[in-house]
Order: C-alpha cells, then sequence, then structure tokens
C-alpha cells in the first residue's frame, strides 16, 4: 500500500490560503449539516505546563476521510536546539479503511487556524471593518493576518499588540511585509490575476502598538493569539461594534478576554462540547458569568444562515474557535491531493 | 526529522516470538507499577457490522514512548481485494515529542495478541497442562498456538475447532506445521540453541475436532479467538481445572463463553475499564451474572504476585484480554529498535 508524506516543506508547497479559507468554511459547515462529525479529544499532560499532547480525531463523510492529528508540546526542547511544537496527521480513506497520507501536522495547523479566526471575522465583524489587531506576536500571527486580509474587504490597519513585551510588536511589524509576501503571496505566484489581487489587500498599513488598551480601543477586528491563562482584555477598551476571534484558548485554563465581555455578546463557536470544555467560554461558564444559553451556535450554522449573527453595527460579536480535527483533516486532504497532482512529496510503502 | 516506517514484510523481519513474550509481560507489569497508562479508547462504527474503526493510545514512562494504533475494519473490501483490516502505529519520543516510528500494525497485533492469550495460561493454567484448544481458525489462531507452546512446557496436543466450520479446522490443522516454521519458528535461525529448542516445542500433535463439545471436554487451556456475539462454550462441559485465555472479545456486544462460568471463576483482565467495557465480562457485568468483585484484578498485577491466581488444581481461571496500546507501544518500539540495529526498514523525513 502505497502512502503519501508531507513534510512541512512539501505541505507549504501545496497549501495557499485561498483554498484553505474555502476548505474550513466548507468544512463548518459539513458539520453544522452533520456530514462530518469529531470524536473525543485525547489530552495529556506529562509534566503540567512543561510538557504535554493531545490527539484530535474525525470524520469528513463528504471527503471519505477520517484521521487524526497528534500534536505534542515540549517547551524543554527550547535547549535541547528542537522545534517546541510537533505535529503529525495520519489519514485514512472512508471507503477502504487503508492509510492515505501522513503529514507534518505544523503548517496546516497555521493555515486552517488563520483561516479560522478570519472566518469568524467575515461572517461576524461590521463588513466595513478598516482596523484589525492582533494581540500576540507568535507563530499565528501572520496566519492570522494574511487569512484576515484575504477574506475581509476593506482592512486598512492592522495593529500589533504583544502585552507581555512591546519589543516585539516592533520586530514583528518590521518583518510583516516580508513574511507575507514570502509565506503567502508567492503561492499565488502562477495566476497574475489573483496574485496582484491579493497583493494589493496586503499592502496595508501596520503599526505596532505598545499600550494594549490603546490598541483595543482602536479595533474593529481583534483576533487573540496568545497563550494566557488570565485575562488581557477588558470590556471597557472596547470600541462598539467589536468583533473577536479568540483563538488562543484551546486547554482548560485559558483566557484571553474579561469574562464579562461575553455576558453581552454575540457568541459562536468551533464546536460545542470542545468550546464548552476548553475554549474562551470555559472559565465563564464555569464561574456562572455566562451560561451555555448565551452561545448562539457553532459557527457553520451561522455561514448556512441556520442561526442569526450580527443584526446592528453596536454589538458585540465572538468567534470562540478551539480548532476542530475537521479543520485539519480537510486541508490535509487538500494539500495530499495538490502533491499528488503535482508530484510534490514523498512515498512510503506501508 | 527522519522517521522510521515499517511495512508489515519489515515489522515480521524485525520480531520473534521469544522477545514479545518478554516485552508484552514486561508492559503488563509497567502498567500495574503505573509506569505505563492508557488513554480513553475511541470507537466509531461507520456501518454496523460492515465497516468500523478505532484508535487505541498510551504512553509507556520506562520506554520514554507514547502513541497510538488505529485499526480499521472494512468487511466490504473482500469484494475489492483489498484486506479489510488495516491497521497503523505511530510513536513518539517521551523526551522530545518528535515522531519516531510509523508502522504497520497487523503483525504487531498478531504478535502481541498471541502473546498475551498465552501469557494468559502460563499465570494461570495449571501447569502441568497437556492439552490445548484453539477455538477459531481465523488470523489469530497461529499466533495463539505458537505463543502459548513457546510460554508453557508441557503441551502435548493442540485441538483446533471452528464452531461454525468444522472443514476449516481440517484445513487449518493441514497446514498450521508449514506455518508454524515458516512464520515462527524461522525467526530464530540466527541461534541453533534456541532454535531446536523451539522447534522441539513446536513438535505436538495437532488435531481438528469437529465437535466443541467434545474438544472443550478434554482440553486444559483453552483460547478463544472467534469474533462470536453468542456463547459458544457452555460450562458443562468444561473440564476441571480449566483455563479459559477469551481474545475474541474486544468490542460491546461479543461474547464466546457463557456467562455462568464467570461466576464461578478466578477472573484477571488486561486492562479493568476496557475489560468491563468491551471485554468478555462485559455481558455477565450487565445482565448482573457478575458483578466488579468477580475481577481479581489485571495481569500484571498477578505477574508481580500483587493478586493471588490460582491456588488449586480444580478451580476455573479466566483471562479475559481486550488487547491494549501499551502492547502495541512496547513490541512496536522494540521492532524499531531492531529494524535501525538491522539496518530494515524505510525513512521519511517528516
Amino acid at each position: 500500500m502505497k502512502v503519501k508524506v508531507l513534510n512541512k516543506h512539501e505541505v507549504k508547497a501545496s497549501l495557499n490560503m485561498i483554498s484553505v479559507l474555502e476548505k474550513v468554511e466548507e468544512v463548518y459547515c459539513l458539520k453544522a449539516r452533520q456530514k462530518a462529525g469529531l470524536w473525543p479529544l485525547i489530552f495529556h499532560e506529562f509534566q503540567p505546563e512543561i510538557a504535554d499532547m493531545d490527539i484530535k480525531s474525525g470524520y469528513i463523510n463528504e471527503y471519505d476521510v477520517y484521521g487524526l492529528k497528534v500534536v505534542s508540546w515540549f517547551s524543554e526542547n527550547r535547549d535541547k536546539n528542537l522545534p517546541m511544537l510537533f505535529g503529525t496527521t495520519l489519514m485514512f480513506d472512508m471507503k477502504t479503511g487503508a492509510p492515505i497520507g501522513i503529514l507534518d501536522a505544523e503548517h496546516v495547523t497555521g493555515m486552517r487556524t488563520g483561516a479560522a479566526g478570519a472566518i469568524g471575522a467575515k461572517f461576524l465583524a461590521r463588513a466595513r471593518s478598516e482596523d484589525l489587531l492582533i494581540v500576540g506576536t507568535g507563530h499565528q500571527a501572520a496566519f492570522q493576518i494574511a487569512a484576515t486580509l484575504i477574506a475581509m474587504q476593506n482592512i486598512k490597519r492592522v495593529r500589533i499588540c504583544n502585552p507581555r513585551n512591546a519589543e516585539q510588536g516592533v520586530k514583528f511589524v518590521s518583518t510583516i511585509k516580508d513574511i507575507l509576501n514570502l509565506e503567502f503571496l508567492s503561492s499565488f505566484q502562477a495566476d497574475d490575476e489573483v496574485y496582484d489581487r491579493i497583493k494589493a489587500k496586503f499592502e496595508v498599513q501596520f503599526i505596532a502598538e505598545p499600550s494594549l488598551e490603546k490598541a483595543v480601543s482602536q479595533s474593529d477586528i481583534i483576533i487573540t493569539v496568545t497563550p494566557s491563562r488570565k485575562p488581557l482584555i477588558m470590556k471597557s477598551w472596547l470600541k462598539e461594534g467589536v468583533h473577536i476571534s479568540c483563538m488562543g484558548s484551546d486547554l482548560q485554563g485559558k483566557q484571553e478576554i474579561e469574562s464579562c465581555i461575553l455576558k453581552d455578546a454575540k457568541i459562536f463557536v468551533d464546536d460545542m462540547a470542545q468550546a464548552i470544555n476548553v475554549g474562551e467560554l470555559e472559565i465563564a461558564l464555569k464561574t456562572g458569568t455566562i451560561s451555555e444559553d448565551n452561545i448562539m451556535g457553532e459557527i457553520g450554522e451561522l455561514i448556512l444562515s441556520e442561526k442569526v449573527g450580527r443584526t446592528n453595527d453596536s454589538e458585540i460579536t465572538i468567534f470562540d474557535s478551539t480548532g476542530i480535527a475537521l479543520q485539519d483533516l480537510i486541508v490535509s486532504k487538500l494539500a495530499i491531493d495538490i502533491a499528488k497532482e503535482k508530484n510534490i512529496g514523498q512515498e512510503v510503502d506501508l
């Protein structure tokens, strides 16, 4: 049985953000239509706050695939000259059970998470939103920017704030244009029209903002990508009608925004059970600040217009994205298909 | 990151039943000493009794490995000229989180399940047991025979019974000597002393017995390896002091022996939670024929003498083996280590 294997570089060569946005949007809808499903999340801490791993798994009927992603985080790898994060995705054919692909999961995770934050903004933010704020300057930040600039039509300014280290924001802004060109724009080189359109979208102003309060108060769309365990964003700082995509909270105990923000906001999630257990909502639910009734529904239901999202320009909207296996599976399937087409990647005999 | 990949043939070339018996015994003990653990079993039926899959996962501290095995069963593959069962194991280094191996799981599953049945007999059957019965003539039967002949000292006769199709028993007996030589004995060719010792152990009488009742009534050790969903073996047929290793029941609804046998037997399991949920015990527990108090403990506790097993020659003993990820992980780790040593197998850049 020949099985395709794609390492990080081979995955990169097979994906671009436009198609990833399409696929992630599609799989949210498939989930809402019960054409795809998740299996229970497995999470294990080898050493609390030092090393852990999780296994996310599920299936997509319409694509005839099922599979899983193992993500391991070993913070002490820093001292070993190794990456702190390892991710591996394993995919199977739902018609036969045969393995069809083994992929390094890092780039898919980056792309599908970027797409998720942007889809939250696309379907919940005010369409005329001009000011985007990214909170956090880690690996995810550039993916969020690329995806949101592509998904939205009127962004003029992107603020960056690292609430723990303002210098990181300055550093990030000094390199972001090169990163967008090298890592995201370059994947459209084959098509001049698309290339020029995305290039124009990437030509916005980037601002390193040391004060999180000031940055928040100026922003129409906020995307949080931090590992925070206490609220960073306060309700009193928010601009009227803001949208927040909360991406950082994907484990118990994580929290990025003040719980009371959730109380009066229109909240959508990627997966109900997972958001309740490990999402931004977790702590607000546990402390009773909100109840499950405060959750409007899953993002797929919103995209399909089965649920109503924003109805005016003054309400606050939230997308609580915990990251689901279906995003990984649909994007990995795309990467495998493209890699086969372009003859990229390795093959093993399993 | 270079990752070892072993297909079925490469796994075969890396393992022999003596070392697999040692490793499975060791990992049962590590589990009992809390040096290894299991994560929740994921099971999904795509179509009831037609196609399903499960993910078994866990970790072994002392070997610094964690990982998972995905086993998929698609019965309609029969008509597609494809195997009905696909298994893939994915292993990681517990010091860094890096992937270390991707293996076809079929041969490891066969070997570790054979070892499990034999270990049940080794620690629970009467040491002087001469008559072994294998119920079922499928893929597992030869593994059980090879392992039990190696693990026990006095077996003289091996009866085979396929309770649904007597002819299969005859066919099986006509080929078993060749299979034992080709698939199991050949792996000891490098060491004359071991080779001769195992060859002698394999020189027993093989008997195809069409009547299950007659076969059961003559046997000291019974190993069941069928997919049965109703009891095949009745209490009234049993010889005094018999040991039964129940290997077939690993999913809800499966059952191979009459529930009342369990009532008066000394029962050990491989994993308490899994045996209660999906093992031979499941139905007897649900119908109230036995309670959890009837379970003496886990096989690792017995091997470590933390629990008492057989105390006389007349009691009935049972090992309910559902198959745990730790068996797969320890044997897969062995296969990877040997493969590296012998320069067997493939390598991918992940």
